[in-house]
């Protein structure tokens, strides 16, 4: 198996669209068109059988334009074991359509922990996705049972800078050397990847760097050629095309730009689309996303 | 609703046994008793029954001793679907028995999606689990949807200082201020529970604290008096009753110590035990770690 670093520069160099859509489903904003008949079942069970409509109806309608979707394990979690099942049909779907897939579920545990949650997102017969976000608070123990799948080319996406505001409360800490707090994490990050360099001159260990901070954006990029960002805010959280310009290297995978609700939310006007319709106008802004993306890593 | 923090106390003292016992289920350890035939049915299935059934071995075991379980939600997510029934099930079974539930999760993700994961761990209609641990990374946004249920009776342990040794890489990181991170981490957790200390005087919000780091313990105990701690670490990583004696306050709730392999880890000549020897052995060891613990938290 290539490793994921490699996979993923092909991916985007292919659609020349380097950007990911988010799979954040909310069952009281899913459009009608994905609800069934609900007679004498579990609500959990129909509001499942809703969301994974609903993933297939994004799958169908990105496919031909992004290389990765990102499914946030949190949307699929509260609905409980029929979520799970969700989760990993829609992970097979976006498989089956061409689409890498990375999980966002920002694990972080002690090693003999971090390997039960490394088996269940990353091994074939589990969740089986391309990629996985983690936390680094563990240090290299917590990070090990992930990193042995990236010989198997699966990728790890280590939260770096979040997009959210109060993230400059914990991760741009001064340390006694001058240097913030996220800076040591990116470092980590690149050390972990280091053994798995691939040929477009990226890791297979990345970091989850929020385009809300543009400024922290470039500095990583500059401080760490190697580390490929999976840059999350952009669109609804506010980041611009020229926020997250800085992030991308010289060559495609420098950098993965995910949008989520920007993407496919509907005002209340839009809930009664049809599946078609709704396919139409989500293909459309997936094709904007990359378009503009396209234009700023170039 | 009682707040958490004095439900933590006072469930201590009563039982006078500042100690949890872990449900860290590994399938492939359980004693024989709890494997049903597994004719025609999916492995996961199977191995999720036995897991419940191990549970509620375990709980019935240490109800009477301990005031609280802390199960580890990676090794039944690791089950997939049917892991996450047997952690709602065995979370169940925890609280008819009398016993408080500590989920540890270690969530941590921006608001909009902490508010997911907080909601499938603490409302009342999904885990409804009594306390759970997250992550610091994002901030006061980040742990907000998890404050929420303070009012709720819900209590919060956010990690601080992890047990594991590559603990120290992350946590132990010096700030320009000559403090160590995890101190200011644990600044954050005191801040996020100052309005919701109870009579015993703590909070319902909490630090882990790694048993393995005596040094730590006793630091963040003196200058944060007011946050109960989860200490994980003892036993099988090694803590002994004089590394967390510092982690005590002068009132029950100042410290709840966990232990997991050590309680109900069988070598291969004990697989064959019956369900009523198990119970008697774990009995025993719990008893003798609330003892060990109870004469050190004085």
């Amino acid at each position: 198996m290539d490793l994921f670093a490699d996979r993923l520069s092909a991916a985007i160099a292919l659609r020349d669209a380097p950007c990911a859509v988010g799979l954040d489903p909310r069952v009281d904003q899913l459009p009608r068109f994905t609800r069934q008949p609900a007679t004498g079942r579990q609500r959990l069970d129909v509001d499942a059988d809703a969301v994974v409509a609903w993933g297939r109806a994004v799958i169908e309608a990105v496919a031909p334009i992004v290389p990765a979707v990102k499914p946030q394990s949190a949307f699929y979690e509260r609905l409980g074991a029929d979520g799970y099942r969700a989760l990993a049909t829609t992970i097979r779907a976006a498989h089956e359509a061409g689409l890498l897939v990375i999980l966002d579920v920002k694990r972080a545990d002690i090693g003999s922990t971090a390997e039960a949650y490394a088996e269940t997102a990353l091994s074939a017969d589990l969740l089986d996705a391309d990629a996985v976000t983690i936390g680094h608070y563990f240090g290299t123990d917590g990070a090990a049972p992930f990193l042995r799948y990236l010989d198997a080319g699966k990728g790890i996406f280590v939260v770096t800078h979040s997009s959210n505001p109060s993230s400059v409360e914990t991760q741009d800490v001064l340390l006694a050397d001058g240097s913030s707090y996220y800076h040591s994490v990116a470092q980590l990050a690149s050390e972990w990847g280091a053994g798995h360099l691939g040929a477009f001159g990226y890791s297979s260990v990345g970091a989850v760097v929020g385009g809300t901070f543009p400024g922290q954006v470039a500095e990583l990029r500059a401080g760490f050629p190697a580390l490929p960002f999976l840059i999350p805010g952009y669109g609804a959280q506010g980041a611009k095309p020229e926020d997250v310009a800085a992030g991308f290297g010289s060559t495609p995978g420098g950098a993965i730009v995910s949008a989520s609700r920007s993407i496919y939310r509907l005002d209340d006007s839009q809930r009664n689309l049809s599946r078609d319709e709704f396919i139409s106008i989500v293909t459309g802004r997936a094709r904007d996303m990359a378009d503009e993306l396209a234009s700023v890593s170039a």
